[in-house]
């Protein structure tokens, strides 16, 4: 059971905590959230959006460099736990994607995170507008999720 | 389909290969691939031995240190494929395990590793016999696989 | 030549960017820089305050989790290139520590890290009042970058 | 002082154990080694023998992909010690180039690498004749250490 936070359709996974996440407290290694958070919105896109992550970038030349990013941890972590990771969109700009990842495991919150996102172009490294494809899609899903 | 040398009952992981495996080549991080090791021996203990990777270490005070890897890397990875991680129990000693680790995709060998890890106790550091349980449960791997 | 917002004084260490460091589009993969903060956080305890952080966790029992973090990433770090990191004491409480780390080179802001520490027991995973002699320290830092 | 099979004039870079390196049984996670010993070529190639690393990158399109490695470990280290990695040449073929790096502290030999590494072209990926400026410098690295 997500927190009442989550809608109930936000784009979830679940993740293991593995020895390789975890620093000499038995916890996860804070750093390997920004990790967790980073596969998190590229499976979002892929799995979810139906949006090439890797051709994106090999082909297209589009880059989603992080603009800004907060985040409350609120609870630990321990080897050997599992835990949800839910993605939910909060504003789209010209070329800034914003959203939260919320990290929660049987209603309990471990972290809320917020990021600002942009899409770039990798030859100039100057932000480009969202592209229409990728911009109806996550359209689609604010939509599905406020339903 | 996995090449000849893979057992039809090894423990096998299917793996996407994101951004945050990969290095400045687009390709993954070499030391990334240790890693992944690290997860699959994980793995294989919790989802295929029936073992609490967890409880050993945090309650049995038991830890599973390598003490000799070598490995050979035939073709890349690139962000975006996935690849197959299996593993092959090949010795069983006092106190250490033999397994070896190959990647592949449909049937290309993306490397083959070769690993001993041994048991010992996380307080004295030194290396323990393989307790009953943990050599009967590998033991029982290692038949499924010859069959 | 610092940006004006770094006191002369502040604990400032200079740091090459790696292949290692490095994502698919040559810069440092932002889940990089927050393993480049808590190592800094580490070096500024130890080789600024002389105190001793292995000592404080192994035998003090004593951890340092992050409560909270906010980063505005303003220019991107390529392989080959260095940056400074600078750190600025900005609020002792009780059992939290609020500091910035600023990423530098050559006057230009790379990224604005803001941080809320706090001091707890391992044993018990809850906060503790910061020890006399970490204060101590902690003060005397403050009023050296602020002359 | 290190173990005797240093040459002298070996290059060696000491490196403080940190949290980050760590894992729950509070010593090196085994996969940083990795890091660490890509990290300890990279600096070979610029701090010892003059090469631009990120130039052979990023300009040369040149990169130097492992092809083989082996280590044995032979001790643990701990967060807040430190050791010395030393690179020993041992091998220069028409594209490949053979080393060991050795880490060490106060003649403890804490692992033994053996690595070959190969030039290949980043645009084919295929294996390229070593340059002959680097091979110059490689050879003048050897001499230097054989004296």
């Amino acid at each position: 059971m997500p927190p009442p936070t989550i809608p109930a359709n936000a784009f979830t996974v679940t993740r293991d905590i593995r020895f390789s996440d975890s620093d000499p407290a038995g916890i996860v290694f804070y750093a390997e959230f920004f990790r967790m958070f980073n596969d998190l919105f590229e499976d979002w896109l892929v799995k979810r959006l139906g949006i090439d992550f890797a051709h994106q970038f090999q082909v297209e030349q589009r880059m989603f460099p992080l603009v800004h990013v907060e985040v409350d941890f609120k609870a630990a972590r321990r080897m050997g736990q599992k835990m949800d990771l839910s993605l939910i969109l909060t504003r789209l700009g010209r070329s800034s994607i914003g959203y939260d990842i919320v990290c929660h495991d049987d209603g309990l919150e471990i972290l809320h995170a917020r990021f600002v996102t942009c899409v770039a172009s990798k030859k100039t490294m100057e932000t480009i507008e969202i592209p229409a494809d990728i911009r109806a899609a996550m359209e689609a899903y604010q939509t599905a999720c406020d339903s």
